[in-house]
Order: structure tokens, then sequence, then C-alpha cells
């Protein structure tokens, strides 16, 4: 990871007890019951996001800076380790809905615990030690901001599989209507762009080693693609025509059975969708989520469009200022239609990820850091695509220009939309 | 189902809070998250079993019989119907961990409502109706007994799939040794038996329809098999010379990779076993359980010997005075060894059920009652083996020497053990 | 398998020969490719039936009795062997269409160079090793006869799946049309009956141990359930009514899609079937088959009736002298319709296997033979249905009323139909 | 695809003829039987591409061109289509093996008919028409020689899965031995490239678009990775570090049992590998080949190294001029060791080919055919890698600089081997 410049003392800890009480805040509408299930392997149980989260402090920082630190208990480090081979053995990640114990007023107790432990590591820390420990910890924020999305949609997921369609929250009135923006194309010109994590805060180290790409002139669209114009796609028989479709993509929606993003619901000839607020009606306005990439191409196809490259997106986004977006912090939890007073491009950051047609594979001179934390990207480079921007999940320190997002093409919940490029 | 004579009202009340009670004191040591989670799709999350046998008399009680009920909650019977296709849809037995809704404390109030209108229903009634009502409200308790049983082996399985081998309940000290009682076979002269049940108290429906069955001498053993016979088993090779198995036998625990009863666990050279009370010392004495009909078929083998029918069992019962047995109200939730002190069969009832090596059919003459309740037991009648004689988890009062329990030859979560018969 | 009284040695040639020529006049009309493919497990190649019927006679005569004989190639074991652990390692069931070599033509000299053998051996064989090799022999033969029935039946199910529909052998012209014979239910008294082989010639192992069985009255169809009655069945919505199925059955009909017998096709509001003599228009008089157990039982169910148990089955042959049958030698292989000219019970051997509501489980005193031969049928015994009578796939010297034919639940593909009992 | 300027009627018919004769004489040494199995889903029965790349021919070049052409069957289309939706139906690609029929003899018929048929097309077409068919044409001879290489691999899978270890065909005696040549990193200048095919004569679509790309300076490896470096990977440990391997990787060869590359086999400590011509000695010199991406790129972390992007083989073959290379025309059917006389880069082409860091993407541009054509290569840009240069199974004139092969990264039964670059 990028190295980090350590500011003093009291405005780390105050950044540290910010980011984790942030988890809390989320957790907290939950029900015990909530925490501990996995309806599908790609989500946690919200149970295990907090103590993971709070593993990797406890691994990483207090294990070899602090001073006989003693761990919180022997067992956590088998159970709450996510993929770190250099760390150890650990529960099977399909198998972490066996975790019904530690009970989750024990991972309450574990998380305070070790919070309390940081505190007191910087605060006897030398300052050379810090500067050791610095990145390490800014790395524990990111990686915890990062669960923090996780559990939003691992929540959402968790909620939308019970028949009884749970309210998470329940939303201020909103009394604003959205409108309609209309679609416009930018051109963008072409050359050599530097891509690539230039700074010197914190960045992953996916996002090092800048590197010139060069691009011809293409166009982008102002706004990413609506709820309404997706629903053109399909009530034109989109998803049923193969020639828009990659071919395992459409092997994809026939062996599913999708006809619809995740969480749309049709009812008494209306479409709703599954919200974290209850069932909404759907605003035609806002941006459509919660499609795969596959979704995404095909919906590009149907219009004669096509989707972005990450080269092209991070092009694009220099040659326009960045705008405040729609994330966590909005409470949201929805994306919301574009803003019809704004010139040019908008909805670049938050909202929704935008899915770009790169694969994730290394820059040009990419290499791992030594031992564990050069797990945490590396080794999926491949087969993913890569998204761009944020969503409105995305806690708003966290994103930036560079950020380099990825799932697999299947992936339906996350907050995932589609933004056009044309040649 | 059997007809029953109505006894008073207030013996029946009795009865219904004894055993409904029954069901939240076997869950007291539960956490909420315990409740929720389904590690195996043969495992129903504790909270399901609780609503479930609960909507069993607000569906087949309530509703018919009390004017003016009002459902508790309109969504739960989608939520909680087990397999009654005459009720209606219903959540998918392998869907039942998606349930975190409604918490723990809603299913707890979900029981008390349905108690407290039990105990209106059965103030109001007048006698004719009571007649009607009571085999139905007999069938729900022992119903709920059943599901008792299933919730012991349950828990007991959710538990041992957690690192952390949870101790549910810690049991008493106790300080006396087990004995070795030596295994004699006994004669059990041929002829013709009546099978089935012939009283005028509750029996399902599936020990209906006496018959008469004709059999020839055999022997029996004095007791079932123990940890240190089967042990020697083990250490014989047993588990991989392909002469003892059924061919689905040995394909099943080469594909799962059994070396062992289920919760057996070697530790140091000692073997070990997971249980309810937490881990500990394999007492060979005691019964051999948690095995599939496949290893008691196969140990059968490797011993020279055989298993009994139902009916060679049910005639060895009728030959013999029951005995007491180790049942659930011993708390003890393991099976215990033979006692030294008494001549000819022992362990008939409680400890494990015994394997047989007789198919769940229909007995002669046998008919489903009409409406749901006909889908209790019939469809079921295929593929699976019958066991006898209750366990360490089964209430006292439920058993009876014609209950037919049965399950498919690989499960291996119950307190399944076995019992050698030679001709 | 019961012991074999010796007939002089042209005689057992004669015989040899007959059975094992019989093999390759089923295999005539076949392509080499038809030979090689193993379009579901169930099904083995046409080519690996034709060498492991050879194989069992070079392992288990040609080998232990003919002084210095060679076998004809050495992997042969390997590739051969069907299920006999004792034997050695062999190609897994499911990898059966790997083996496309050796060439068909070479398992023709394969099987040409073991027939030559048996003859050399049968010439030099002193009587006294002669009676020892008598019962292996004969074994052989009607081990090659059960493997003339699945040639038959895996042949149908491999042209099936091919879109041309291909004509295995044209049938000669039939003129005559069938008749419509009306179901009677004919009275069998209860009592003690005699099940099992008591004869001197040969049988399996399964039908030994002749033991005593107390039936009570009950009542047995004339003849096999029609198609037409089986299409009446269906226009009830017979698949889709639960009330009818065990709830596996149920499920596998569901999950399989299936809703009608296997090889029907509807064409222009016409029931049809595919034959191995090409597609040809429902015969509504002739017996209904290729179905499952759940298919039968369902259809029993929804005629208020039931299937007869094996010893029923049995008793019931007892009481009416065995007709002559539809069996492979007619060469139809397909069933056909009863006679209106018989009285009393008929269509009881040959054109359907009659599945009965009995589990295939050893009889009492049941016991292996020593060694590779008492892997034949002894493991086998769980989890599979009784059939009784023999099929129009079935050669007329290989039935008895005793033979115990038996599979799993759910399989379709052999000729196999329901006779109705009543109690 | 590319514009072809219409050579002479009888240069085509010549090529034509050539071509087509090529697949008749890579099937010449199969039995019938071994046309007819699949024993993975990847592999096509050899039966299957004979039909099916003459197919191509009577369906893009017959039936639209040839007035009054009668199609050989009518089923054909049905059963040979591969996957062009725009078609029609067709046998699903797992089912290919249930196509016994129509036999070989059919096949070579259907050939043989289609052949005169596009004689007589040449021959009657006016020149107007010629230039319109003749990319179609070209076309179906560069998909025919794609088959060619697939028939081969196929093939090759086919016979390795038999325990019989069967010859295709014996190699003529060679007896000169392999050399030794020291690997050795080439220097390649970075700049701006240009990227795809230029020339007028053939290419496939995917390589269409020419543009270009800018590259930093690199190194490329002289040579391909021999099997004596491969072994020293794997004498190391390299299957079970995981700090080697992609996550996708280690789980792909942990799943799958994988230590060493498809085909090899250790005997009496030897490293043997099956080929076509049989069981051979392995050759440590030859090129390691039969190998996932996940292998390669992990041998290239455990050797310090990377592979090449698509666009750095491109530039790199620029810079060097082609060689002439072991393709399928040297009927060695196996990777030959690198020539020490060589200076600078060999191996570019033939042999095997060489996995790029590169997924299977469109270039800037890339838009499909209309109709069916346009379905051959555009549908399937997503989560494969790209291969570059063609193999010892590749036709010399089919092969080219900007060729893209492309195969999902655990596909092993091509001939694909490494080749390093370093930054």
């Amino acid at each position: 990871m990028s190295i980090l410049i350590a500011p003093n003392t009291s405005t780390i800890l105050k950044r540290y007890n910010l980011i984790r009480s942030q988890t809390e805040y989320i957790c907290e509408p939950l029900e015990p019951e909530d925490t501990v299930v996995q309806p599908m392997v790609d989500v946690s149980p919200p149970k295990w996001h907090m103590a993971h989260s709070t593993w990797f402090f406890e691994t990483f920082v207090l294990q070899p800076f602090l001073p006989n630190y003693k761990l919180f208990h022997s067992s956590y480090g088998y159970l709450f380790n996510s993929y770190y081979n250099s760390v150890g053995n650990r529960v099977q990640r399909n198998q972490r809905s066996t975790l019904t114990r530690p009970p989750l007023r024990d991972v309450y107790a574990y998380r305070q615990h070790v919070n309390e432990h940081i505190v007191e590591l910087l605060q006897i820390l030398e300052e050379e030690k810090l500067a050791e420990v610095m990145p390490i910890l800014e790395l524990g924020l990111q990686h915890e901001q990062q669960h923090q999305e996780l559990l939003i949609t691992d929540i959402k997921y968790i909620l939308s599989t019970n028949p009884l369609l749970p309210i998470y929250k329940t939303l201020k009135e909103n009394t604003s209507k959205s409108c309609y923006v209309a679609p416009e194309l930018l051109n963008i010109t072409g050359g050599v762009y530097k891509i690539g994590f230039k700074g010197d805060s914190f960045c992953f180290d996916n996002e090092l080693g800048v590197h010139e790409v060069l691009l011809e002139d293409f166009q982008v669209m102002n706004r990413t693609v609506t709820n309404g114009e997706y629903l053109q796609f399909m009530q034109d028989g989109g998803y049923t025509d193969f020639r828009h479709w990659l071919d395992e993509g459409l092997s994809f929606v026939q062996a599913s059975g999708i006809k619809a993003p995740l969480y749309w619901i049709e009812q008494d000839g209306d479409w709703h969708h599954f919200t974290l607020h209850g069932l909404e009606k759907l605003d035609l306005n806002a941006p459509v989520c919660h499609i795969s990439f596959y979704e995404a191409d095909a919906y590009a196809n149907w219009a004669g469009k096509r989707l972005l490259t990450e080269f092209e997106w991070e092009a694009a986004s220099q040659a326009y200022p960045p705008a405040s977006g729609n994330f966590v912090e909005s409470d949201l939890l929805e994306p919301t239609a574009a803003d019809p007073n704004i010139k040019g491009l908008q909805q670049l950051y938050g909202n929704v990820w935008e899915w770009t047609y790169s694969a994730y594979h290394p820059y040009p001179g990419f290499t791992k850091a030594p031992g564990a934390i050069g797990e945490y990207n590396g080794k999926f480079m491949l087969n993913q695509m890569v998204l761009r921007g944020g969503s409105c999940a995305t806690p708003e320190s966290h994103i930036r220009t560079t950020y380099r997002n990825f799932f697999h093409a299947d992936k339906r919940w996350q907050y995932n939309g589609i933004r056009l490029a044309n040649k």
C-alpha cells in the first residue's frame, strides 16, 4: 500500500474511533438472529464482519506491536481469519453461518477489547515505531470501511430472503420528486493518460504503478442508466434476445431464471423493489442497480453503446471535476436520480459502482507486499471485472478516482450499475 | 391415529402445559443466535421447531374449533408449515435458516398466544366438540414431543459444527463408574405374533392395523452394542473391509470420509466424543450411537450376527417386560451402560434407538386419514428404515412397544445404535 | 446359488452356445458407434456388456479350472470387472464410456477365445471337477441372460436419446388388433405360504431360504394396468395431485419434469412411444411400462387400490398355473395386450416386470457365498424394490415364480409395469 | 472477418481440397468407436467435428448460394450446429456423445456430398457472386483448421482416458537428441505499437481494429519454459506453496488433485507423459505443455518473472523475424526442444500456445458481423485468457502474428505452455 505520512496521535485516534463506531451504527438495527446467517456464499454473517475487521487489528497491529498483548480468545484467529494463508488455518468461507458462538455480545466485547488496546498502543508507542504501525493501522481502517459496505449489502440480501420483507430502518419522509435528466454523450479527447494513484495519502496496492495508457477519442454518457431506461430494455425482450448477450451471460440468466434486476418485484402491474426501508415503488429516474456485468453489457449492446474501460473511466474523471455524491453518509442506502442542474458529467462518485469492461489485472510493475498483507489484493487478479466510483453504501472518505473495486461478472448483490460509452 | 377416550379438561390442560413447557426448558440454554441456523438440511433451526409445533396447534386446533380465532400473524402459516401440501405453500425445507425474523422473542410470544387460546378453547368447548378436538390436541402434543427429541439432536449438531465446541449444559458431577456387562444371546421362540398397536390410548397411524406375523425362532442380544465393541470393529479395519458392507453403505462412508461414529474425536491417542456437556472421554461400556444404518449393518456382519427385523424386535419386547430406561427426563442426554444387575433383556427402551433391518412400509390395511393429517406419516413410507425403542432424548411418556421411528439409512445425528440378533 | 445336478457335457455345451450366441444376436443390428456410449450411469455400453459377461467366464471358470489358461488380455480384468471388490480394481461404473478401445471386433475375438476354451475345459475336465465347475458355469449363463435383458433396455435408451430416433429392428407386419379385457379382482385366500425356491435346478441365492409367510386374504387384478388406464390417470391430473404420491416420488417427478411414462411422446394430439421398431402410436390395451415405482404407487392410490407385496405375488402365482408369456423370444420387444380368451390371472410372466411394495431385503437365513460370488446379490439388499415375473426382454428359460428382480424406485428404463391388489 | 481478394477458382479448389482432406487424414487412424465419445464437456466426439465443419459449409455457403441445393439430411442442422443461436435449436454441447447415429460412414458420405457441391458451386458461380462467397468459404476453411487442432487435442484426451493407453500413430524413429538452450532475457524497447491485423488476407474479426498501445520497456525470454525447469518448480513444492498462486488457481489445483501437467505419469521414479505415440519418457529440454493458465502464472511467480501481455507478445514478435516452427505438418504432435543454433527469440510459433496475462476482450471499435457469423467470436469475450503463437497441432498456414487464441484459465488439454517476461 502507499506510504503514509503520520499525523499526530489524537487525530489518528479520532479517525479510528469514528470509523470503528460506524460499524456499530450499521449493525444497531439488527436482531442477534440476523447477524449469524449466510444465505449465499458471497454473503457473510454480520457478526462475522464485526469480528473479522477487529481480528485484522488484533493480528496485524496489536500482536506484532503491543508488548505483552494477550489475545482476547485463542480460537478467534481460526474463526475470523478470512483468507490469509500466511496467518494459518481458518473456518471455510461457506461455513461461516455455523458460528452461532461466540454470541453477538461477545463480539461487541471483542471489539471493545481491541479498541482499548489500540488506544494503549498509540499512547505508548515511540515515534519511530509509530511510523511503522501507521500504514497498517490505516489499512485496517480502510479494510473496516470495505466491510461496512459489505455489511450493508449483506444485510440487504439477508433481509430480502425473508418472506416477511423486514424493514432495516425506516426512511425519513422524502417529499421531493426525482427529475428526468436527458442522456447526453460527452466527448473525451484521446491521448496518453497517466493511470494509477499518484498522491502521498493512502491507496491500495492495486492502484499503484502509475503508468501511461494511450486512449482513442471516445464519448461518455453524462449520467448512469436509469430504472426507466432499463425497463425499456426489459420490455423490448432484452433478457431473451441472444444477440445482446455474451454467451456465458445468456447461460447465466437462463439457468438462474433472471428476468429483472435483483430485488425487483412486480406487483399488480407495477414494479417495486426491496430496499432497506421496505418494499418501494420503483423510481424510474433513479439509477438501475443490483445487476450483473452480463446485464450491464447486454443493456449497452441493446442501446447500441458499450461500457467504458477502467482507463477511459479514470481519464473521464480526470477531465471533469469530482462532484460530491450520494454516499453512505446520506443514510439513503439507495441511489438517487441525476440532478437536472448539473451540466456535464455527474454521478461519477457514489450512487452505484459502474461496471467497466476491464478485467481486474495487475498494473505494470505490480508487486505484492511481503507476508500476509500481500494476500490482500493480488491473488484475486483474474476473472473479475473492475468497477469504479463507489456507491450509496460507500463511505465518502473511502473513495478515490483511482479506486479499483472488482467483482465476478455474475454478482448482483452490490449496488452496481451502468454508465455507457460510445466510440 | 387411534381414538382417544377424553379425560377431563383439567387433566388435559395440565398435560398440555407440561409438554409445552418442556420445549422451552430445552431451549432455555440457547443463545438467540443458536436458534436460527441450519448447518445441514436435516437439521431445523430451534426457533423453527418452537414456532412449527405451535403452528400445528394453531392450524389444526384453534383455526377450525375456536370461534373468531384470529391468527397471531398472517404469514406464519407460510413460514412454519413443514410439509403439509394440504395446508398450502411454505418456505422450502432447506431455506429455513433464511428466517432470521421473526426474532426469537416473537416466537415466544406466539407460543404464549396459542397457549392462552388453547386454554380458552378447552374452557368454552362443549363436551361433544371436545371429543372431536381431543384426538387432534393429543396428536399435537405427541408431535411436540417428537420435535423435542429433534430439538435436542439438532442442537447437538449445531453446536458440534462450531470449532469452540460450546457446552449446552454442564452435567452434575457423576462419580459412579460404568460396568461391563457380558453379551448374551437370548432365545425367542418363533410362531405367530400380533404386531401393531392394540390399546385404546394414543398411537400413530403407522402402528395401526394389528396383523399377525409368522416368525422363526431367533436369538436377541441382551443389551445393545457398546463403544468398546465398536472400537474393536474399527481397529480390525472394519470401515475399509468391503466384505462387511452393503454396496451403498461402502460408497457412503468412502465418499463422506467416515471412519468413526459421528461426534467421535481422537485426541492424543484417546477417543473422545462431543456431547451436550462438552467433549468427554468415551465410556467403553456405554452404547455406541450416532451411527448410520450402514454402519450398524456392517458391524453386525463383522460380528457374525445380524440386525433384528422390526417384527422380531416387537416380538422380543412382548416376551420380556418393559424395563424403565434412560429417557430425556434423566437430563443425561447420552446413553448409559447396561446394568449388571439385570438378567435377561435390557436397554430396550431409551438410551439409543435400535436400527432394524425393516423398511418403513405400511402395515396391511394401512389407510391415510383424510386431509392434512393424512400427510403426517404415510407419504414417507419408502426407502427409510424402522428404528425401535426410543432414546435418551425421547420423552418417557412418548414411547411404546409398537412405536415405529424411521430414518434414511445414512442418518447419523440421531441417538441411533445397534442391537444384534442371531438365527 | 442352488446346487445343480450336472447334466452331460454335450447338453451343457449346447446350452452354453445357445445362450452365448443370443448375446451376439441382440447386438447384430448395432453400429460399432452404438456400442460405446453411456448416456446415463445406469446404462452400460453394449460393448461393455459383451465383454463383461465374457470376463465372468474367464475369471470364475477358466482361470481357476483350466490348467495353463492364459488371459486373453492382461488389462481386461481391470476394464470389464463390474463390481467385484474381491477381484480387484476396475474402471468406475460412470466411466465405462471412456473405453473406446478395445474396439468391438476385439471384443468379439475375446468372446470367441473364451468360448473355445470353455469347450476345451468341458472336454478335459474329470467328472469330479466338472461337478465343481457346473454351478459356476450355470451362474455365468444366468448372468449372461441378465445382461441380455439389460442390453435390450440399454440399447433402447441409447437410441432414444438420439434426435433421429433410429430404428433398431423393423418389426414384421402385425395385422392383428389388440382387445380390451375388463379388469377383474380375483380372490386369494390368506394363510401360511411357503416363499422361496424349493427345487433342485438353478436359482439365485436371493431366492434361497424357503420360509413361511402368513398372509391375509387379498385380491389381485387379473391383468396388468393398460396404457389406456394410465392415460386416464394422467388426464385426471394424476401427476400433479400430491395426495396420490409418496413424498420423494412427488419430488422426483417434479424435479425431473416427468409428466408421462418414459418414451411417451405427444404428437399432434396423439400419444406415441419410442420403441425398438421406431416411433409407434400407443396401443391403449397394451400394458403401461417404463414407469418408476413412484408412478406405479401413485397410480394405485389414484385407482383406490394398492400394489402387491412380493409375498402376495408369489402366493398368487402359486394359486394359478403359470401361463406362457411374451418373452424376448417373441422378438416383439414390447408388452402386448391381455388375451380376452384367458379366464383368471394372466400376464404374470413376461410382458412387464411388476413393481411390488416390498423392499429387496434378505430372506431369513440368507447367507452370502464365500469369495467374489458372494458379492453377486447380497450387497445390494437395501433401498431397492422387488419386481416379479419377467418382461418382454427376459429370456423365457430365465424366469421363475420365485425370481426376485430389484431396482431403485426411480428407475424407468426397464420394462416395468403395474399390477393392482386390493385388500 | 477481413475482406479477401478472390484468387482464381482452381486455386481455391485446390486449397479447399487440401484442407478438407487433412481432416480425414487426422481421423484415419481412429476406430469408429473412438469417434463418438465425449469424456469431458470440452471435448467433442471426432465424428461430431467432421460433421460440424461440413455443416458449416452446407449452412453458410451451399444453402444461401447454390440454387436448388438440397440438404443432405434434414436433421443434420439440429445435430451439428455448435452454438449459433441465429441458425436455430441444436443438441446441447454436453450431449454430443449421445449421437451414435449417424454412423461414421454416413458422416464421410456427408463430407463427400458437401465437397461435390462446393465444386459445383465454384464452377457455376458468376464472378460477382463468387466475390461474395469467397470470404465465407475462406472462413469455413479457417474454421475447419481450427477444428483440426481440436480434433488432435480431443483425440489425445479421449485415448488418454483409456487404461490401455492406446497409440494413435507410431512415430518414425527419432535418433537425434535434444539440447539444452540456456534461458536469456531479451530487451524490447517500449513505445507505441500498432496492434491488430493490418494486411489484406484473411483474419478473424477479433484481430481487427488496428490500434496503438503504449508499452514500457520489458524483457522477453528467448524460449519457452522447459519440462526440466517446470520439474524444478514441482520439486520445490511449487504446487502447494500458496504464495505463488492466484486464489482461484490454488483452489483449482487443490480441488482437482493436480500435482503435475496433464498427461504426466511418474513410473518407477521417472516422469513419463502420454503422447499420441504412446507413453514416452519426458524430454527435459522440450517445452512444458498441457498446463492451465493458473500453473503458468504460478510458475512465473516462482521463477520471479511474469507472463507477457498479448500486446507485449505481439510487439516482441514484430521486433524479431518469424522463424519457422514445429507445426502439425511435422506430424510430431509434441513440442520440441529449442535450437541451440538460433540466437535471439525462438519458438514463437508452433510448439506450444503461450498463455498471456491478457483477458480475451474486444479490441477498440470491435463490431460483430450481422447474422450468425457475428456469433463466431464476439460472444465469448469474457473470462478467457489470450494465447499466442500456435502449437504443434496448428496448421502452419493458419497462424499469424496477430492471431488471438483464447481459453478459460483452467483448460489443460490444449498444447499450452509458458514464455516468461521480465519488467
